[in-house]
């Protein structure tokens, strides 16, 4: 492609809601011109971004005898109210009703839609297994949208659902999928790691996120930094990561003390708290409020408060509460004026000594004894509390159980030596062993060689199509631009002519362009009337591997310069050369990606 | 790929709500199953034969220099209240808030969208012309979706847009589209007419639209029958058809008589009032009442009632009447009820004698003395109505306009000598010159060389994309199945295999396939065990170009049987030969396109 002839419009500065490296520079290069909110159109360049990765993961997954298909962006609200997710999914959900007043809603992702299909057509176990992939734009009516494609409202996704008899036949069905998202972010040279992760509303017991390391990642992440003979590969979403203490707490052994209530007059934290005591905030124990009450049913405003206590310095992890009480979404933190119906006092003089609520412990806390909590009067602790005397006598004490945030310093899990090291990811794939949540809910069953009837035996991939391009862009740019991996790079040589009005020029470099695509390389040829300075800053924020510079004086000389754009080295290269120079160039440019400790 | 391996089910009975051929044989072949009302999920055959066809549709337009992107499907209020389309297209455009109360449409067509995308690069002549388009899902909100893709709410479009300094660069744009289309449709196999049409509520001048003839088409075309040495190729959508009589009326030059009402008890159609006076229909003049409110203001509930007058036999069309009145949308007929406001009379007995409201007469009784009208008297008619005498005299005769539908055996507006056929089309694309209706309403414009300003000229040209390949089924296809044209068809070739469990006959056939593929072939085996018979017919109702049968007894006679689908001619070829036997019959498959006269 030539520049003349493209709508190609680079801007000098990024719009004032670009706040991340990758949504500036793809702004700035014309590869997205928002149209909403979360809501973008993919220029040229873009979609042939989009294309190369759409074009790897179909061969990856083709090879793996998945099947592509195309669902409807529009479902109607019945398939959904059969997981009851109609429900379930809140507010990201975008409803409707259609001019005849029935309901819809846009596809946020494809679980019913994909049962619903299967079903129809799967009869007995000779038709499984089954795994059907699609390409497709997906909505979510995200509140907040932000960072460009990476939280957007309307994305493009590939999702994959697999259908099989049973667990092991399901998980041989995950395996292929997690080797296939392995080959495909290899293939894109990316460095990722793959970490243990929630479900999240969608169910399941096994899963695993794809996640691109960057510094402007959403996703929190916990890294095992054990870089010793076993290379211990544990990492996990913070969401998940168990929190092990990396020293294990001395017992504490000392008897029970008298309870004792002592005044507390404005010490309304556990900062507060701490330096009127002369005690670190580790050593205090606070207490948090959330309401149980699974929020799905419109009409059940009920509390159902429930306690929490953890040490003093720690932060309760909300998904882990979630699956402690086994939600389907983080409960809701109590307001101030509803800590005070449940307990008479505010959040910052609570404790659980009396209440009558469920009262979870985070881990962190056991064998403590002697503590010090609210008094559930305003302006009062106490001290010397005991679980056995203090807590459990209103019975409805739940157990320890792991419900902080880990933090980095923390003992790896998996191999007891490493400590956790913090990392920033973009979450770019995610595989989910479902079960039959979706088959039982949706009566998607078949008969086995004895004539029983099943439930299929479900699992989902996704991976964020637009959303992995724009990670690649975060982890891989400088000051000036992208440095796009070839394998998904627009275009895979820039060919900058510097005096396109000289006839004799525009002929060389004519010959260079035909050979190279000869060569099966993408050209994009900049042929404006501009000066050379402008080509080579567009040159380099559009990021493609390589750059040829072709004008009068290098000609006379019978040189091109030659640039890698990842590096910046610049070579002069004999005109009769430089398809061969560029050929071996590109060859050797794809970036390694890497799934080693970062 | 292999059947065995795949996930396709085929159905012996179509859904109930499948009324034509094509929508029955697409979902017996598991190419499409229903999600809800015209929405469909795309199995993987359909999803190969929509990436062949877009793949042309891609070929052809970048080959014309058209560059690709993709807009959103959820598009911002804002942007369709600039042009007034946000009322203007009623009820088809689906409209929702989201979670922040903001208004958002589905993109039922992209024009601004893409002229705001347009109008923040494109500063100067110098950035013109442009073309883009994008393959994308579209949504309209159909209130009677039917005949599957041909007419569904979901679906995919390419739409393109150019970009032009003025009218004739315009209108260059336009016929390398217009071009681009025919080389499109000739590719694909299809037998199709251009044909003149209405710009819609689209806007714009110059319009043409390419129907796919067939049976079942929704569209109603009048093509010029002549086949004489200059071929007249003039077709129209009789929604524009010019109606000329095929021969012209003598003009009556009677003197005008005394006028007279005479009771007509009863007498409510003009059959009735043709039998009772003795005349012929078209000697009868009727007229209509339609509301020339253009409904795009919901606060104006203003009737505005207009009359039209026509030859007894005649038909009023709407889109021509819509035109004359320079309104967006055809005018609303008025109600029994409306009609005696207006008249005094119920619609049986009225007549334009005495109206005070903007009066038009069809062509087709210009000359016309002493008729019959109606008296707006209930039960009454008059007689020896003369225009000059008795319905200019109220001042808002509007003069004699082409306002009826044409019919068969019209005489043909271009040629003359010909008339009018009468054709049914499926509209498969669309080419428009829109001038500067999107451009001034958005302040799309460009600084010219004198550096004046002026909005940029339009046009938008649009293929049905799903559409076109349910339009190929309908147009190709016999009792027992689809007859896929080879550009479109989701596999070249079925590879019948009799005896999968027989090593030898699962050899030869995975040989014959592996050359097939390496010669660029697209093969579908049905490996699956059932009866010859069964596959027989699924590989009739799939509808592959060729089929070849492989199996234990041919194999023994060294013969494999060729047979091709469009006129099901078997040749029994030797095993060996069997390759290049399927390449010339693959290579002379490919069914001739066509635009000569139907």
């Amino acid at each position: 492609m030539r520049w003349s002839k493209s709508h190609l419009h680079t801007l000098r500065d990024a719009p004032a809601d670009a706040e991340i490296p990758s949504h500036k520079l793809l702004s700035r290069g014309g590869y997205i011109r928002k149209v909403a909110p979360g809501i973008y159109t993919y220029g040229n360049l873009m979609l042939r971004s989009l294309r190369k990765l759409e074009r790897i993961i179909r061969e990856e997954l083709d090879k793996r005898g998945a099947q592509e298909l195309l669902m409807p962006m529009v479902h109607p609200a019945e398939l959904w109210q059969e997981t009851n997710r109609w429900k379930e999914m809140g507010d990201g959900l975008l409803k409707f009703k259609n001019r005849n007043a029935h309901e819809f809603c846009l596809g946020a992702t494809h679980e019913e839609v994909i049962t619903d299909y299967v079903r129809k057509d799967v009869k007995s176990y000779r038709d499984l297994p089954v795994n059907l992939y699609q390409i497709q734009t997906k909505y979510r009516d995200e509140i907040r949208p932000r960072f460009g494609l990476m939280r957007g409202r309307e994305f493009i996704m590939k999702d994959a659902y697999s259908f099989d008899v049973d667990p092991p036949a399901a998980l041989k069905s995950y395996q292929l999928m997690y080797d296939a998202y392995q080959a495909i972010f290899d293939r894109l040279g990316l460095h990722y790691r793959i970490v243990e992760a929630d479900a999240g509303n969608i169910g399941g017991s096994q899963t695993h996120e794809f996640q691109v390391l960057a510094e402007a990642g959403e996703d929190h992440l916990m890294v095992c930094d054990d870089q010793g003979q076993t290379q211990c590969q544990f990492a996990a979403n913070i969401e998940v990561a168990p929190a092990r203490d990396s020293q294990t707490a001395s017992v504490d052994a000392s008897s029970a003390l008298p309870l004792e209530k002592f005044a507390t007059p404005g010490l309304k934290t556990i900062a507060a708290l701490a330096k009127s005591t002369g005690l670190k905030e580790s050593q205090l124990v606070k207490t948090m409020f959330f309401s149980s009450n699974p929020g799905t049913d419109p009409q059940n405003k009920a509390l159902m408060p429930i306690a929490v206590c953890l040490r003093g310095d720690d932060e309760v992890n909300p998904v882990k509460l979630k699956n402690a009480l086994g939600l389907t979404n983080p409960p809701l933190l109590l307001t101030d004026e509803e800590v005070r119906q449940v307990t008479g006092a505010s959040p910052g003089s609570c404790g659980p000594v009396g209440l009558k609520i469920p009262i979870y412990f985070d881990h962190a806390l056991e064998g403590r004894q002697n503590f010090i909590v609210g008094a559930n009067e305003d302006d009062f602790h106490l001290k010397n509390v005991n679980l056995d005397r203090d807590v459990k006598t209103a019975g409805q004490f739940k157990g320890f159980k792991d419900l902080r945030l880990a933090r980095a310093g923390d003992q790896c899990p998996r191999c007891g030596k490493g400590r956790y090291v913090s990392k920033r990811g973009i979450e770019v794939g995610h595989v989910f062993y479902l079960g039959t949540k979706y088959s039982k809910a949706m009566n998607a069953s078949f008969l086995a060689q004895d004539g029983s009837s099943h439930p299929i035996e479900m699992g989902c991939y996704g991976i964020g199509v637009t959303r992995t391009l724009q990670a690649a862009v975060e982890q891989s740019h400088d000051a000036d631009g992208i440095i796009w991996p070839r394998a998904i790079a627009p275009f895979d040589v820039a060919l900058v002519v510097l005096d396109p009005d000289d006839d004799e020029v525009m002929q060389n470099a004519s010959i260079v362009e035909r050979e190279l695509q000869s060569r099966g390389f993408d050209t994009f040829m900049d042929d404006r009337a501009e000066r050379p300075g402008v080509k080579f800053k567009d040159a380099d924020l559009l990021g493609f591997p390589l750059r040829l510079t072709i004008g009068g004086r290098g000609l006379k000389e019978g040189i091109v310069e030659v640039v890698t754009r990842h590096d910046k080295k610049m070579e002069k290269v004999p005109l009769e050369q430089v398809v061969d120079h560029a050929t071996r160039c590109l060859q050797h440019s794809g970036q390694k990606s890497s799934r080693a400790p970062a």
